[in-house]
Formats: C-alpha cells, sequence, structure tokens
C-alpha cells in the first residue's frame, strides 16, 4: 500500500507499485470487447500482472472473486455485457476490488451514454476513465465523439475532470496529448507519451488495463492511475525512437514495458495539480 | 468525388482519393467478425479513416448515422448479427451511405449463403466482395469454398464477377492473384499483391475494411474499389521485400499503407475491362 | 497415416506429419475464444493448414463436415457456446473426425468446470488438452487455477496426465515446462520449447491449434500431439535466441514455425514414458 503524501509522485513512488505489480502477480479480471481484448490481455502480463477475460453472466460473479481489479471496457457494448458488468461490479464491490471503467464511445450513442450511467448508478465503480470527448459528454459537457474519437470539447481536459468528479465523486482520468487523473485530495497532469500511440488500435483500452494493474496492489488510487499512466507512457517514448511505423512501435510498446527498469523512469513528467 | 473519365485509372487517380482519405478521415463503420475485428480496424487507421467497429441492435443505427461507409463482414456470422447487418444497412441507405459487404464463407455453409441473400435482398448493397469460390457461389457458377478459401471454380475470375454483376447490379470485387472489380460501366484488373499475403490471416478482411475507407470519400465506387486495392497491395508489395516471414509482412504491411506516397503510385498495375 | 513402432518418435516421424499438414492442408475448425481466436487461426496457417472459425449454432454441424479436425477452446465460454460445441462435437464423432479440447481455466469457476464436464459426457473427445491445474481439477487432483494459469497442484504433471488418462480414457495433453502426452499405450514427455512463451498471451491456445492441425492428418494421436508440440516448441526456441522481447518473440514464432525444415528437428527432445 502506497500513500502519496508528496505534492508529486516521484519515479521511487510509480516504479514502487509496478514492482509490486511485478511481485504479486495481481488478476485482473476484464469484461472489454472484442476488438482489443488479446492487446488488453497482453499488455496486463506485460506490466507484470495475470489477465483473466471472462463475460457469461454464468461465471463472472465466480471469476472477479479470484480477482484482485476488474476493468470494464464498453467498446463493443451488447446488452447481455452491461447485465455482466453490473453482475460482476457488484461483486467486486462486496470483496472491495477496486472498478475501472473505461467510457469507449460514450457520447457517440445514446446507448453507450446510457449504459455507462446505469452501470455508474448500480455499481460503485473506482476509476472513470475515458477520452474528452467521452467524459464530457457523461459530466454534460458540449463535445462531440465521432465513433470512439474525441473531435472537439468546449473546455479544457481539467476543467472536465474537475467537473466529472464533481458529478460522480470517483477518480476520473481523462487520457490524451496529457492525461488528467483527478480525485478526493485533487490530481496530476501526465504528461508523457507519444502521438504515434494516436495512429494505433487499442493504446487508450490498453491503458485502461494498466489502470487495473496498479489499481490492484495500491490503496491510493489516483498516485497507481498516475504512475501506471507515467510507466506505459514512457515505455512508449522508449518504443517510439526505436520503431519503423505504427505497427512496429505497438509490437514495441509491449516489450518496452516489460523491460522497464527504475532508471527509465527518471523521465516521468507528472505534475500535481 | 472522383469520376474517372480515363479509360485507366492513373496512379494520379488513386493516390488523390488516398489524401482524400487521409484528409476527411471519415467514419467506417463496421459489424464484422471476431478472427480480424482488430486487424480491420487498424488497416483502416493506417489507410488515414478512423474505425469504429459496434455490432448492438441497440446502437447500430445510431452509430452509422455518424459514419461515411458501412463495411458488413460475415466471418463469424450469427442471426443477431444478421440482423443487426439490416439494421444498419437499412439506415446507411436512408442516408445515401456506401455499404461495402465482404462474402467470408459463402458456399461453405447454407447459413452463410442464405444470410448473404437474406441481407442482399433486404439491403440496397453498393459493393460485393469476396473471392472467387464465394462470389460463385452466390450467382450460381459451380464452385468448392473449403472453410474460408476458394479451392476450385468452373469459370474464370472475369466472368464470375460479370455474371455476378448481371445477377445482383451492384458493383463486384473479386480478390485473388489478380483482383476485378466490376460495375455498369466496366472494371478494372488489379495486379498488384504479393503471394505471401495469402500465408497471412485477415489479408482478405483487410482488403475489404479498405473498400470502405476509398467508397467513404468517392462517388465513383469502381474506381474507388480499384484505387483503394492498388494502395493496399503496392502497400503490400514493399512490405514484402522488407520482411523476414508472414507475420512480419502482416506488421509491414500497416506501416507501408500509413507511409504510402504519392511516387509508390507508379507501380500501378491496373488493366480495363 | 503414421503408426509409431519405436519407443520414441524420431525427429522423421515428427517431421513426416509436419509435412503431411502441410501437403494436404486439411481445414481444421475452430469453436473458441474471442481472446487468442486470431492467434489460433494464424498459427493453423503457419503450420501448413487451414483455418475456420465459426460457432454459430446455425452452421457448426454444416462446417465440421468439411474439416478434417475439431478444435474446441473455453476460454470465453458462454452457454451459446457450450451448445455449439456439442452440437459439432456431436457431428465430428459421426463423421470420425478427432475433437481436440482445451480446458482454458477449468477449476477457476465452476462455470467452466461443469462445461467441461457436460461437453466430455455429451461428445467423444480425442484429446483433453490444457496446464497441469485445469487438468487436475477436472481429474479430481488438489489444484489452484487463477484465472488461467496453474498455481499449485499436489502431484506431478505425468502422475496427473495417468489420472486423467485412467478417468476419462481419452488421450491427455499437460503443457507447461515439459509436456505430457499420454495415451492407451503410453506416451511423451516433450522438453522443448522456452521460458519466454510463458509471457506471451495466446501461446496455450496456439499449442492446442497444433494439436488440430496434426492430429488432422495421423490416426495415431499420441505420436501426432507430440509432434506436434515438438515442432512448435522448436520453432519457439528458434524464435527466442532471434527476439528482442516477447511481443516479437510472438512475431516470429508464427513464422519459424512457417520456415521449419526436417534439419530443425534434430532439436527434438521427445521421451518415451
Amino acid at each position: 500500500m502506497f500513500i502519496s503524501l508528496v505534492e508529486k509522485p516521484s519515479s521511487m513512488d510509480a516504479y514502487k507499485i509496478l514492482e509490486t505489480v511485478r511481485d504479486k502477480k495481481p488478476l485482473v479480471h476484464h469484461i472489454t470487447n472484442w476488438v482489443t481484448i488479446s492487446d488488453c490481455a497482453q499488455i496486463t502480463r506485460s506490466a507484470g500482472a495475470l489477465p483473466v477475460m471472462a463475460h457469461a453472466k454464468e461465471e463472472v460473479t465466480e471469476m472477479v472473486k479470484l480477482a484482485s481489479s476488474l476493468v470494464l471496457n464498453i467498446g463493443t457494448l451488447t446488452n447481455d455485457l452491461v447485465d455482466s458488468m453490473i453482475l460482476a461490479g457488484g461483486v467486486a464491490n462486496v470483496n472491495e476490488i477496486p472498478v475501472i471503467i473505461d467510457a469507449v464511445g460514450a457520447g457517440a450513442t445514446n446507448f453507450r451514454t446510457e449504459s455507462m450511467f446505469k452501470i455508474l448508478n448500480e455499481v460503485k465503480v473506482s476509476v472513470l476513465k475515458g477520452n474528452a470527448g467521452e467524459i464530457a459528454a457523461l459530466t454534460g459537457v458540449e463535445s462531440v465523439v465521432k465513433g470512439v474519437e474525441s473531435i472537439s470539447v468546449e473546455a479544457s481536459n481539467e476543467e472536465i475532470a474537475k467537473k466529472a468528479y464533481e458529478k460522480f465523486g470517483i477518480v476520473v482520468v481523462i487520457t490524451g496529448k496529457e492525461d488528467i487523473v483527478y480525485g478526493k485530495s485533487g490530481g496530476y497532469i501526465v504528461k508523457n507519451g507519444c502521438s504515434v500511440m494516436g495512429e494505433v488500435v487499442g493504446t487508450g483500452c490498453m491503458a485502461t488495463s494498466i489502470l487495473g494493474c496498479f489499481c490492484a496492489v495500491s490503496n491510493d488510487l489516483v498516485l497507481a492511475c498516475a504512475a501506471g499512466l507515467s510507466c506505459y507512457e514512457i515505455a512508449a517514448e522508449k518504443a517510439e525512437v526505436k520503431c519503423s511505423g505504427p505497427m512496429d512501435f505497438k509490437i514495441k510498446l509491449f516489450d518496452e514495458l516489460s523491460k522497464i527498469k527504475g532508471e527509465d523512469l527518471k523521465k516521468l513528467k507528472v505534475e500535481k495539480i
């Protein structure tokens, strides 16, 4: 358990949580989409945790009991999956396992937006994550979401994160060029990462799996989310300089994450907000 | 909008459409299979467009309204997916968005063949795409389809394409060693590509996503299909000479497509038929 | 058809079966999970066979009639998939096509364990495959399965394989650091492979697809399983020495398998038990 007593997470804080993931190998239960399900499983493994993907109503309540965190992702949502998410979320709540949800495509269709509200209403979610447009749509800020892309938003990411926190009262993570992590005692801006992440399918969903890995071993979810994103995005920076194109970058992103050392964390660019 | 006035598409025609894809970043809505769903999303992104994969009946009609084309692929078909395809296709028709369908495995099972007829009957499909065996099966030409592979066909690809056009009255694309694109005012043979494409899972489905990207920004669907296939297959030729094996080829195929320049299109091998 | 008359499969036996796969290109019908479905299709192709993934109740009985083996994998099981597996398995039995099942996550939830018993009860399965924890759970040996990982087992792999054979009377394959293949006339230990296989999602499921390819062309299923695993794991050994990380290893694993030559099989480390 790591409680952030300092204003700004140091590279040591972030690395300690990564080391705990690698040491404890927490089971991260995903109920996710069919596009990036393989990517999410692999990035969880590359971070040092154990992924399990299970979505049948018949088993999610049993599976989540074995897990240290639950990752929900609405990327290819159906009503059946909403039911499974609520069932698994309920058991996660009883067992005090953190629940992280990725609002993929919220705002693009009413079905996704309404399903998000339904899940947020019935499950005590720990971390709400999305891009600016998705979180804006859930918060009532004017925005345009085109499929799963945030096209335009009428507020800064920091403003949206704060408003979303006010509305939902849970940790809010907005990813983008800079990421915002915001919770009860304030938050962080994570400035690591690189533009090629936007050219590859799955980097957003994988970021959420990383949140699942880091929240699985830490009680300070705001710090855990900031630490997880910075480790993931420092791996991305290392992959970017070695890659010959976006898909080559993706392969190297997995491998750089699995190899990250304490000294790599010196590249941490995190600010307190 | 590009109208083909010349007998043969020039490298400039093809590159102009690719540039339009990159510039407009059209949203390409897929209702597809679970095997290649990630590949289809990525190749759409690599072409410069934005993919969205959404199949729930609760949201496909909303999602397709945001899109510039609709790609249907029956690779792991169920009755639920047929229903979603027909719902989305109907809205695409009302909104005059082109609908491209990949007849994966048609002819292998009655379920696939009959579902194709059902969709073609209820939706005004713009482009029908498949390998020779699949299109032959739908057209009434003797053929053998083993799983998703075309094993033998009792006619040339050009003959099958023409017969399929006569039967369905829509643009027909047959992919193989040489691709045929055929429509109202004739068609093209695309002779680009390389044999390693056949050793990698997903290259056929990805070709269909490319058709979705190019048809999203052009009114001349025959030209758009020929242009799309040639860009994709020129990228494949470039990947082939650099790769160390089929899966390495696949990674490089994505990356070569994202990097294609106007001068690469000089390798275009397209003939008017 | 290859009948093992020698005590120990020689590199020649194994290579002969691989050559038969490449020559006959058997269709391997999979009803599998959504995490590794693409990996399973590709490894089947890389081995020289033809994959088809089809799970709808409306078509599995038709599709399996075209196939030379049926691979079942419960990685993301639902009741609908159990029904499809039983339907397809029944037709496979009537047509004397070998049925290979991967017990992914058996022991982790009652749903998976009970579904395995249901399938084993209603279908004449040819090969039961899993890690030590999964097979132990089905056999009544004390074990802990965390998600899809075998954490601890109260017996040696060889003991579990023998007990499972006694219980089910079918070929049993346990994969791990060393693999056990056990059937009516004894079995083999396969000592090929490398530790990086455990850092990559999908290597276990892909091993099962390999069993599907090799059993599709051989009547001696024990020999076919040992031969398939050793070819696959020799490819892994070759990939390991060339790779720069786990995901780079995975890409190279596919490509090394597709390039394996007779002389590579000299690395075979298989012992009779």
